[in-house]
């Protein structure tokens, strides 16, 4: 049954009992207390009404219930989408206008299109050409122009802009209007909840807490910052001091409608959509494979792009923002125990009852506090570690990470992914395009051939064995060509050439081209070209094309049986037959002394 | 000494002697004889005057001769680039205008600029992003523009377009005025070029001729085509019955100057700069590289690049359009016996006293003549039979090929090359992001191990062993992550996993992430994970990660030792060993049935 494949609730919502749906309650109740302050300042913090979060947390968690295949992911606002969706719709609409809110609900329909299309057609390698450097760094980027741009909520001032210049000399501009009262209240909160991450578990524990309640109640200390914030306003009358609250938030659900079918403004916010789409989507399916592994579960990550899809075309229709499976929240999940999507579908129940009759209490909720919620938030994600480590484990994949992080930093979140992706392809192409070929010799004694240049071994003048240690293909035929080319200029004694081909997992047109090319300008040099060690699924390949009929020489099985038919061709004239020493020294290549011995095999 | 190797004239230059000098010279006099023709023919072909083709065949043949490595490559005007002329400078200013003439200048420039920066970066990989399959597909689509767009010339009626569609409907609706004896002399002559590539050369050869003699002189039939083309057009006055002829050529050099600096001009051509370069330097470098091998020399890519970036720039400031090295001429050359690069200096002397002497008597060249030479020359490019190669060697790289064909034809050459271009990227990633994994057991009674599902082998249900045929990079460490956790969710008893390493050449940062990620959620699952056979230069850059230290299970040098090792680990508790039996028909899977083996090694 096809329908199955497309929504996995028809089948785990087969086998639902009892017992999950109580497990499923409780996990749901506890997302839900931490959703409701994370959905008011993610839509702070992409520049939108507070109520816009709470949409965001509705009807997308059920979409995504019904459409998903984790068990335990909790589809919700993140902090990197908010971000990217306040740089594009502030590229198209002045923040707080209905424009930019209407730009913000047509990046999340767009994004759900992108994301439903790329499942459905299975695309989801697409999301590949994240490397996962780029990835790591410009979350660190993002993270550190998120934790820059709450500033100005903490400290009351004012403190524009989508780069950290930007942000930074904003702020300076400013610094002179910091409003103490909100300094006062935002610096505690900030502090409070740095300590709750470490503290407060460990002291619950001495409280008598089990570990695991220990842990679920310390993610609760959003919610003390919270409601202490909110008595400290209404009760000081901060509000008359300066102190920005949240206000009005219009109680009940928004209604459902389609989003803007302006397209001169759907191709402006295209790009925009497409990386929220790919962002989003690597940042979930990696969440969900986590948890998933834990319980020997397991994901299928096109239909994954199917189920974020739903969720996210279901913000942009119930007046939410770009929404996805965020890590702190489906944590929380998984450890509450949560069993099934219908965990998240219950949580959307909780912040729709919450939209009802709890948005009145919020009135005198303090921004700092949300700001200082945000920045704890993404400081953990800011990982300085991976790139020391990734300084040390290769220059490239730095190279792509470094590139990420100053050009996020510095014109923005999307030329900041832009550049990394065109800089890992360019590098990575690079890096193919000079494969690794190995002229190699016969251990003596043995039937095993080995990298002259590694390793004492017997080889002749009449005949030379490279070993190819890639696939053929556009990138690196050319090399391969020039390569060989090369040694021939070098060897006027030349009679025979052997590719010794085991690390050839495949050969493309461009590559059967090169091998084409090869044979013949070989063949008019008065050298044979022959193959040794092609795998089965090549070797079938080649049989579909004219190489074989053209080859000038043989395909071998094994390189020894090639060496012995060749030496013996060969050997019609003097053999000379050299045994190279030892090699030199890595690094260090002396003028190899070529020991010549006379061998009549 | 480093100049050596930017200015090659310097090394063969210093023994030069007089034997060389006489078969340079003779080479030189027949390519003389066959540019003088191609050089306008090509110029009209970029609907440039005929002047510009001389100009383009002077200075940057100079250029190259002091820059270039190809002992025997013939640069200058050539079809493909012609077009691609026409189609950029078509687009900034209207054909016949001192604009157009300029634009196709700043192209060269622009394009001599390109290649110069490529080459001293040495960034000639690049060119690697061209696949075979997408500029063979170029060619041909290309090829056919070119045809159509000549037969306006042949028919002696308007017609112009940069798509096949836009070309032939704009033949169609002038069909009605042909003049007919424009007709009368550009239908023979095309019959009778096409006659003289495949029947004068026998004939000579009856009449006595060497085969090498016979085939230079045969080369000369464009010139018997001029020179009859010019006494019809004179002698019979056809001028004023309609015919076009090539009229007045300053007689002549073109006074050196630089190309416009207006930079939002150089930012509109840039691309079509950039591809001129690319594809100039693709067809060049590959017949240079066929001439090369024939004489065991050899070319330098990057220096190439170098040596056509000063061909080009000297076009652009000697009143030149785009120039590389072309097939038929080099061809030519070498056959004359061409034995260093000073034979094209010669010929740039040959056709600056044809600039300066020889414009006055081809004054009454019908453009007709010229339009049937360019015909018969990218006919011969057109390549039906390698799209049908392509077709049963790789569905891919077809798919690649069609698309640069049809996009070329319906949207115009520089769209189809991009296209050809991002698409054989995109299926390239989207390949290798889906490698080659098998699941192996052990050959009874060997040390071998095969893919379980191909050959009869031993494994067992506490240990599973992944053999990896592709290195771990960015595009596929995903698609790895999914393959092991479906594993794991469908083996309740797991208690081991090894990946078996031989194949796999590098491990990128994203493939040690996807790592780090196995290693950590199989532990949480209970699983633990072992390499084996990992290459030394693998290992070397593991070694720099924390990988190794976190790794939950060992590194086996064999994979024989692992399941040696792990065997005993899982002893402990019941061992239930399976043979499976050889495998079903390939493409049809039937139940393995498995067969209990009770083993305690």
């Amino acid at each position: 049954m096809k329908l199955y494949r497309y929504i996995p609730a028809l089948e785990w919502g087969r086998s639902y009992r009892g017992s999950t749906l109580a497990n499923d309650l409780v996990a749901a109740v506890i997302v839900t207390i931490m959703l409701i302050p994370q959905s008011l300042a993610y839509a702070m913090l992409a520049g939108l009404p507070p109520e816009v979060g709470l949409y965001a947390s509705i009807l997308p968690l059920v979409a995504y219930a019904v459409f998903g295949t984790s068990r335990t992911l909790a589809v919700g606002p993140v902090a990197m989408l908010s971000l990217m969706t306040a740089a594009a719709a502030g590229r198209v609409a002045v923040q707080g206008s209905p424009e930019y809110i209407a730009a913000a609900l047509l990046l999340a329909f767009l994004s759900g299109l992108m994301l439903l299309a790329l499942g459905l057609l299975r695309l989801g390698f697409l999301a590949n050409f994240l490397s996962h450097p780029v990835v790591s760094g410009f979350i660190t980027a993002s993270g550190l122009i998120i934790a820059a741009s709450q500033l100005r909520h903490l400290l009351g001032i004012e403190g524009h802009g989508h780069t950290l210049y930007d942000i930074v000399s904003s702020l300076l501009a400013h610094i002179g209007e910091i409003n103490l009262p909100t300094v006062a209240i935002g610096v505690p909160a900030l502090l409070f909840l740095f300590w709750v991450r470490k503290g407060l578990k460990p002291l619950l524990m001495k409280a008598g807490l089990g570990e695991r309640l220990a842990g679920m109640v310390s993610r609760g200390g959003p919610v003390i910052a919270v409601v202490a914030g909110i008595s400290a306003v209404a009760g000081l009358g901060l509000v008359e001091r300066g102190v920005h609250i949240v206000g009005d938030i219009p109680t009940g659900m928004a209604g459902m409608a389609l989003p803007s079918m302006d397209f001169s403004l759907w191709a402006q916010l295209a790009g925009a959509a497409a990386l929220i789409s790919v962002i989003g989507f690597v940042e979930s399916v990696s969440v969900a494979q986590t948890l998933a592994a834990k319980r020997r579960q397991r994901i299928d990550p096109n239909q994954e792009l199917v189920g974020l899809g739903a969720a996210s075309l279901a913000a942009g229709v119930s007046g939410g923002f770009p929404v996805t499976g965020g890590f702190a929240r489906s944590a929380v999940n998984f450890d509450a125990g949560a069993e099934t999507p219908a965990a998240g579908a219950f949580t959307a129940v909780g912040i729709a009852l919450a939209a009802m009759y709890l948005t009145p209490y919020l009135y005198f909720l303090p921004q700092a506090v949300l700001a200082a919620t945000i920045i704890v938030a993404v400081v953990s994600l800011i990982d300085l570690k991976t790139v020391r480590q990734t300084w040390r484990y290769s220059k490239n994949d730095f190279a792509a990470m470094a590139a990420t992080i100053v050009v996020t930093l510095a014109a923005g979140v999307e030329l900041g992914v832009t550049t990394g992706v065109v800089l890992s392809l360019l590098l990575h192409l690079y890096n193919t395009s000079r494969p690794h070929f190995a002229i190699v010799g016969q251990v003596p004694g043995t039937q095993h051939f080995r990298n002259v240049d590694r390793h004492a071994v017997v080889t002749s003048d009449c005949l030379v064995t490279i070993r190819v240690d890639e696939s053929l293909y556009f990138a690196n035929a050319r090399f391969l060509e020039d390569t060989i080319y090369e040694i021939l200029a070098n060897r006027p004694d030349l009679e025979h050439l052997v590719l010794m081909c085991p690390a050839v997992n495949h050969i493309d047109a461009s590559g059967l081209e090169s091998l084409e090319a090869i044979n013949e300008r070989l063949r008019d040099a008065g050298v044979t070209l022959h193959l040794s060690e092609v795998k089965g699924p090549v070797m079938d390949r080649l049989k579909r094309s004219d190489f074989l009929q053209e080859l000038a020489g043989k395909v071998y099985l094994h390189q020894y049986e090639a060496v012995e038919d060749l030496d013996r061709e060969c050997a019609r004239g003097a053999i000379e037959r050299t045994v190279l020493p030892t090699p030199p020294e890595a690094g260090e290549r002396r003028t190899q002394q070529l020991v010549g011995l006379k061998q009549a095999r």
